[in-house]
Order: C-alpha cells, then structure tokens, then sequence
C-alpha cells in the first residue's frame, strides 16, 4: 500500500463478523491502529505483530483523549510515513465524527480512505428482528443523534417532522433520553400507540432488547433495568419482531460456554458452538511449548542416520520437530532414510504440508 | 453450519471488499446462492465450486423473478436441507425487501440469519466525499426510497417534514424522479441553495457524482448524462465533497489497466494498482499448465538416484515437480541425497514450503 495513508475505518456494530473485508484488510495492514471504544475489541487481534495499537475511548461522549488531540495523533503518526488504521464503532460518517477527521487530513495534506462500515443503526436492529423498511409499512426511515455540537442552538432536532413525517426513527441518543423523545414525539402528534423497541449492546452476545409501545416503554425499560448503550427504534415496524426475532432464538444464546482447547487449534469448535448462538469464553487449559531442554531432540536430530523410523504422535509434534530440523540447518532430505508412521489422519496431513508422506497410519 | 438455514445477507454497495466478513463466510458455506442483481458479480467466485448459484434478478424495480417466486424458490431449496445464501444489494433490510422475505421463512418453520451489509445511502456518499453527518451541519439522517408498495396511496412520503425538518436526505429513487423531489423540497420550503448530488455507480471504479444545489442539479445532471443506478443526496453536508472527496481523486482513478500476468500469479500487482485507484481487468495472456507429455519428468522422477543436484528455475516448476512426485507415490525423502538450487528468493521460498533448504541461490 502506499505512504503515508490514513483509512477511517468503521468497525461495524459489535459482532466482529461484522465488519468488512476491506476493513479488516487495512488494520491488518497498518502500523498503527488508533481506535475509540469498540464493541469488538477482538478486531484488534488481526492487526501485525509490531503495530502500535492506541486507544483514545470514546463511549457516549466520555473521551479520553478530546477530539483536537485525536486529529493530532492522526496527523502525526502519518507523518512518520506510516500507514494508519483509524477505527471507529459503527460507520465513521454516521455520527462518527469521520468527517472532521477527514477535514483535518485534508488541511495536513495527507492522503486517507473511508472504509465504511455496518452501523447498529441498522444492524442492533436487524439482529433484533426489526427491518428498518417495510414495503406495507414506510417509505423513510431517520437516524437521530443527541450529541451535538455544544455551538449548536439547543435543539437542532424538528420534533414535529419526526413525529409526523417519518416511518422509522432510530435515535442514537442514549437510554437516558428516552422520556423526552417520548414526550416529544406524543406531544407532536404520534400516536401513544406507534410500536418502540430499545435494543442493547445490539449483535453481541450480550443483545438484550426491550419492546413495547410510546405509551409504555418508559416503564418497560425501567423495569427491565436497561442501561447504556442502546439504540431506540420506533414505528410500525418494530411490532415485526414479534415474528421475525431470531437471533436471541437460537438454540445456545444467552449461554457462555468455555472453551479449553490449546487457543491455535480452538477455532474449528468455537465457530460450532457461536453458529448455534453461544457465547464463548477462550479459556485455554492447555498450552504447547516448545520442551525446556530441546537437547534430546537436538541429539536425536544430529543423529538421524542411527534410526530406521520416524514416529509422530500429534500435529503438534510434526511442527516442532521441523522447527529444529530447519533450526540445525538440516531440511527433509535429512529423512531420506526413514520410514514415516503418524497417530492420525490430522498428524498425517500435517507431515504431507511438509512434503512427507505416512508409510503408517494405525 | 447447521441445516437448514437461510442467510438474508447484505452484498454491500458495490466495491468487493465492502460486503462483511460474516456476508463473504455465508456464501463461501452455502449449497445454493439466489442473488439479485449485484453491483460486485465477482463476490459470487467465494460460493463453493459445486455450489448453486441462482439469479432472481432486480435492477430498478424491473424484477426477473416476481417476489412471490423469490420466496417460494428460498423455501423450496431450505426444505432440501441446505443452506441457503439470499445475496442482496446494499443491506438486506434497508428498503431490500428482507423483511418480508424473512416473513415467508417464519411461517415456513425455517432456520434464518439476517446478515446486514453496508447501504449505497452511507457508502456511495463516502466514497463521494459527503459525510451524512456533521456535528456543526446536522443531527438527523433520512433515507427514502420511492419503491413503495403499488398498494398504498399515491405517496406515503410527508414532503413538508423532509424539506423542512431532517438535515441530511438520501434518496433510493432513481435519478428520473429527480426533477420531482427537487420541486416537492423547494416547494415546501428548502433552501434552493441546498447543496445536492448524485452519485451514480457508487464505490466502484466507474462512480461519478454531478453536485450542485437544488436550484441546478436537474440541469447539471441533464448535461451530464446521468442515468440510473444513482442515488441522491441532499444537505449542507454535500458541500464538504469539495474538499473531503478521495476516491475520484486517487492517482489511477478512472484508467482502465489490462493485467496479463498468469492468474494466479497476478493478485499482488492487481492490489496494488486497485489500492491507487485503477480499475484492473484481468486477461491473463500467460496461462501455466502441466506439460503435454510428462514423461520426461517421470522418467527423472524414477530415476532420481542418479542425479546429483536439483535446480528449480522457478516457483510453478517447484510445485509441478512436487505434484508428479507425489503422484508417483514418493515424496520429499526421495530427495535426501541431492542437492538443491532455487533460482531466486521466490523459487526458494516455495521450496521451502515443501520442507527444503536451497543449498545454492544466486
């Protein structure tokens, strides 16, 4: 890729499957990661081993670092030529603040993307069961933020147009705001009857939605205890979740399940068990080492030509057997005498990645 | 995975890498695949080579297959316990029909995911230039499409509450009801100095957007031609394209370059002309096969005692010799007595990779 590169990047809305291709591909690319908050914090495994990873938080409107230090940052990093992954929950450009970032690259001089991302605008609501659009329904949908510019006069938001005008609102103003849209959108003439859902911690393992209608989900969320951070959605089409709700249906959701495995041969058993909607905990038991004394196997190694075969009891045991083969400048030709035996089809397939096939598998 | 299951999945808006990494994983699992008509075709090279890969059209409105059929044809491959990828433009549930698709699968008892994709309304725009927000422009966002259901009176839309009451509007309704939705704005009373655009072909290679304000937009996209598939934006945030924009701006944006080299030898150099901005066609000139007549290696092959060195003259030959050699029931240890030339770093890592050391690099 070229340098230096800023990509504003949006991490989507928590699930990190969620996130794009393209987007996923820039952090694993980057020299430094400079992300806020994230829902996902698993996405930052896929940046390269020596990346410089710095979080500036940003989690309703608590930051760490202020705004102005954040394009700082930016601005500097770049400047040492370096590619620069900025990421950011949701979408940069839908209330991400992206576009005053993309300003002061543009005012520096330095080249950057957008990489889009899901935002759970969308997304918290679809993992709910609530398309945002429906042909029966409505032909418009709004997103909504509360955090505004404090320069901005008190309320940029037409409360009226809202109430009236639009089918599907999605506000992205936080759970303690939800009494006054409330008030705002029945006093402007919306009926106390419009279906209204909040959705938290959306396309997690965690989701926890609260359903009901503008009449009632003031109370309902009180009881249900709901917190930050959450999305609010009102309009016809939240009573669809009724029916259409599926990922809290899943078989295994709301269990969080321990996965003991070795951490790099986990991932074929944690998929399974997240397919079905399980939360999984990687709590690896077992750990595989290299051996504290490699000696034996070094003497084994020099002295090859002593044996007749050549015994591999686990995938493991092929990959560390070729890391001192490679390791004591030998190669496989240093094999050439042996016969080959593996414990199983896995260990057999590991040892033909190595050009070796199994003259014995029991 | 389990069977069956349908996957309402979100494509994106167009550039390959925008789909989610959950979005690409589904149709990489799934037996059948029934796309609409997408703007990136070659996300259909990750379904499975003895996959299904059925076309149910749609573009504008003009539909292949009625959604009726759409639905039954969904059911009908889920019954024969399969999983079914439902490949969709832009995001499933944004004016996609997801909805009522996802309505069918309920009351057919089948398993479904929803799998939300990035909208044109937020990519198309960002790959534009135009940030849908802006804490000092705007705190509200509309998208509205124009495809409503023939069954609802003449227009469900409230004119008077998006002119005057929503900061930023997207509109999914094709470019020919431009003229209209500038008349409905500045009738009901927005600025006709509100800046507008169109982007047509958003986030690929032949994107082009034609900008002004509600006052010459219809005029500026008559002369310039533009024809669906556009999407329409309008708001103070669309005067940032001035200077925000990147993507028509990068340095091979708009050349069209033709890659020869063998396919698969030739991802490194498409990346890098795709990452500066070319549109890359592939026309691989080069194609490597295996030789008419592999007798002469074969021959080596059983012969192999009597050589003394092995050079590798490049990486295709490394894997071609491995493939007959393995073919012919050997592998590596019927090397251990010679020695090996690689003729450079990339021949030799291949070789490598087969378990071998390069005695001699030039």
């Amino acid at each position: 890729m070229r340098k230096p590169i800023v990509y504003l990047i949006g991490a989507g809305p928590g699930d990190p499957g969620l996130i794009t291709v393209k987007g996923l591909e820039c952090i694993a690319a980057a020299d430094v990661v400079i992300y806020d908050y994230l829902a996902a914090p698993v996405l930052l495994q896929h940046a390269a081993p020596g990346a410089e990873l710095i979080y500036v938080g940003k989690k309703g409107g608590d930051h760490t670092l202020p705004q102005e230090d954040i394009n700082a940052l930016i601005v500097a990093k770049a400047r040492e030529d370096k590619i620069v992954a900025r990421l950011k929950g949701g979408d940069p450009f839908v209330f991400g603040r992206g576009g005053e970032e993309a300003e002061v690259l543009v005012a520096a001089g330095i080249p950057f993307e957008v990489v889009p991302g899901v935002t759970s605008a969308v997304a918290a609501t679809a993992y709910a069961g609530i398309p945002l659009s429906h042909r029966k329904l409505t032909s418009t949908i709004a997103f909504v933020t509360g955090h505004e510019d404090p320069g901005k006069e008190e309320s940029g938001i037409d409360w009226p147009a809202l109430a009236r005008g639009i089918g599907t609102l999605v506000f992205f103003m936080g759970v303690k705001n939800l009494p006054r849209i409330v008030a705002e959108l029945t006093g402007h003439g919306r009926s106390p009857q419009t279906p209204a859902a909040l959705v938290r911690w959306g396309t997690t393992s965690a989701q926890v939605t609260v359903s009901g209608t503008l009449a009632d989900i003031v109370e309902r969320v009180r009881q249900a205890g709901l917190k930050a951070p959450a999305i609010i959605v009102v309009g016809e089409v939240v009573a669809l979740r009724e029916r259409l709700q599926w990922f809290e249906r899943r078989p295994l959701f709301g269990k969080r399940i321990v996965v003991t495995r070795a951490r790099d041969q986990a991932s074929g058993l944690l998929k399974a068990l997240s397919d079905f909607g399980a939360d999984c905990l990687e709590c690896p038991t077992i750990q595989v080492t290299a051996p504290d004394d490699p000696g034996p196997l070094d003497r084994a190694i020099a002295d090859l030509k002593r044996f007749d075969w050549i015994v591999f009891t686990s995938v493991n045991g092929v990959s560390r057997f070729f890391d001192r083969l490679f390791g004591s400048g030998r190669d496989v030709r240093a094999l050439g005498h042996l016969r080959t035996a593996a414990i199983g089809p896995a260990t057999a397939e590991r040892l033909k990645s190595f050009g070796l096939a199994s003259d014995l598998v029991p």
